[in-house]
């Protein structure tokens, strides 16, 4: 039986990584000076004042509109749209503040458009964002009818002392994986191809979102958490991207979601840590001391959360419990 | 002869405004206390600290790309889009200080990301913006091979003290019209409607970007701007978003670019002022004795100017020299 891969589902995602290497480059050539982060990390950060920065960032729901579209269910996406911002602002240390949207379709459509945007709406209370603003562009001969796209904007504020810069994860920390609410938004186009349409319904569960929690953490134990990765296209890859000079190894993980066991016949299982969530939506690093109070913490926000492993000396690598294979940094 | 309209041209302007207002009354129902400005206008603004405010707006080129596509040229569009959120974040007074693009693909094709992302930085460079993340992002089966969609985002700051609210506005002060390049990004697809290809190439010209010229007229004449109006889909009528107890009187308007001269053979003439921007890329209000400092400034950089026209007390009407339609506010 031949497996899919995220490459075989129809996305180059080396060339999207060497493009987005590309911007950066770009990007950090004309720099204004004092970011506070540059563009490629979870959020860019620039100084408003001498100890106060706007955070910002952009994503996409990718192919999980056409899931929507298929079960002719539109009212969640935009619960997902908020959801993938959201969480990455929260990654550098920031309150999410503000959310905008561009909604782009071939003829606007008065029920989908209502849909959408009460999705949108729902997201920006569960992350306690301001809707900002929002373009609706309709757009005929550049989409078909009944097609859309949807793209999201979030802007948040954080003071210096309280950026997550990575910088304080050492080897010897703890891990905590905050549960996943299913697939969230990545690996969309891969389990489209593998998995029947009566399963699909799964696959439009909407994305948690961890911003009540995490700000209730920062707010209760101040400099606890050393370091927050929101799990998205990489997989557990994105652990990585937090401080390159160390590892993690996941000595005991969260169960695995049943929408991952199913997809997991089609796909090989390295492909698929590599790709999906499996079941983390986001990893938390502490030091064991704290661990117990920020768990108690997330559940008390409804999600669970549990101590899975540590922070490792190995460089770049990271080791899953009784697995043959290692997670690399995606460009070592 | 039939003339052509924009909703002739398969976009409904009607039910896109309804649907912008109803996401305004949703955005207000959840507002957090204290925006400056709300969701809606150019651009909203939050405080960041008593007197400073961050201030966010989103846009798209709208069916732009598709004349790129068509003329196999893409090196222009990132800095239309660029131009659609740097030129509003100037009208509530803000100084631009970071973009982020969205740019959705079905096939990446590297030779089209150099050519958009070096339009894009172009675009920052012209209005001084640090490009500070993007999404991009390949969608199998949401987008055909070779089609595409961008969004852009921008984020700046402005002072409590130099929010433009509109307020300041009142009869008897002067209207300085800033020349367009063109077309700007704005009425697009009626425009290809009526154009045959070959005079596509005028279309494709970049929106100028106004962000130097209007930060220098900030800082030189403190106060002296009454407000700016950026005109974008709705035609001059964009005049009468800026204070709605004002009218507008054009004694003396700017040339019109050949391109409006060709489209104008297809379509009304009252529509021509509702759709595009004839000339006038930006509106600056300000008192008879600042006038001519404020066009030397912006002629200083390279933006053509004149003094066109006059607040009026006529509230909610634009009036043209020689026309014999009035023009009114979209939603009265």
């Amino acid at each position: 039986m031949t497996k899919e891969t995220y490459a075989s589902s129809g996305v180059q995602i080396d060339k999207a990584e060497l493009f987005v290497e590309r911007l950066k480059s770009n990007a950090r050539r004309q720099a204004h000076a004092g970011m506070w982060k540059s563009a490629g990390g979870y959020a860019a950060v620039q100084p408003l004042t001498a100890d106060l920065g706007v955070a910002v960032t952009t994503d996409g729901v990718g192919t999980k509109v056409l899931v929507a579209d298929e079960l002719k269910k539109f009212d969640t996406v935009g619960i997902d749209l908020v959801a993938m911002v959201a969480n990455d602002l929260i990654c550098v240390g920031a309150t999410p503040n503000m959310f905008l949207d561009y909604f782009a379709v071939g003829r606007l459509d008065d029920s989908l458009a209502d849909d959408i945007i009460s999705g949108i709406i729902e997201g920006c209370d569960r992350a306690d964002m301001y809707l900002a603003g929002g373009e609706t562009a309709e757009l005929p001969g550049l989409y078909q009818d009944g097609h859309y796209d949807l793209a999201g904007f979030a802007v948040g504020s954080v003071k210096k002392a309280d950026l997550l810069s990575g910088d304080e994860i050492k080897a010897g920390q703890k891990l905590i994986a905050v549960a996943s609410s299913g697939i969230h938004s990545n690996g969309l186009s891969l389990a489209r191809k593998v998995l029947p349409k009566e399963k699909w319904q799964m696959l439009l569960e909407p994305t948690a979102i961890y911003v009540k929690a995490a700000l209730s953490a920062f707010a209760e134990m101040p400099g606890a958490i050393k370091g927050l990765a929101h799990i998205t296209g990489g997989g557990w890859r994105n652990l990585l991207r937090l401080n390159e000079k160390v590892g993690f190894n996941l000595e005991k993980p969260l169960p695995l979601p049943e929408v991952f066991t199913l997809i997991q016949n089609h796909v090989e299982e390295e492909e698929m840590y590599k790709t999906f969530n499996m079941g983390m939506g986001l990893g938390i690093i502490a030091e064991e001391k704290d661990s117990a109070q920020i768990i108690d913490c997330f559940k008390s926000f409804g999600h669970n959360a549990a101590l899975v492993g540590s922070v490792t000396s190995e460089a770049g690598l990271v080791r899953i419990a009784q697995k043959s294979f290692v997670l690399k940094n995606k460009h070592s």
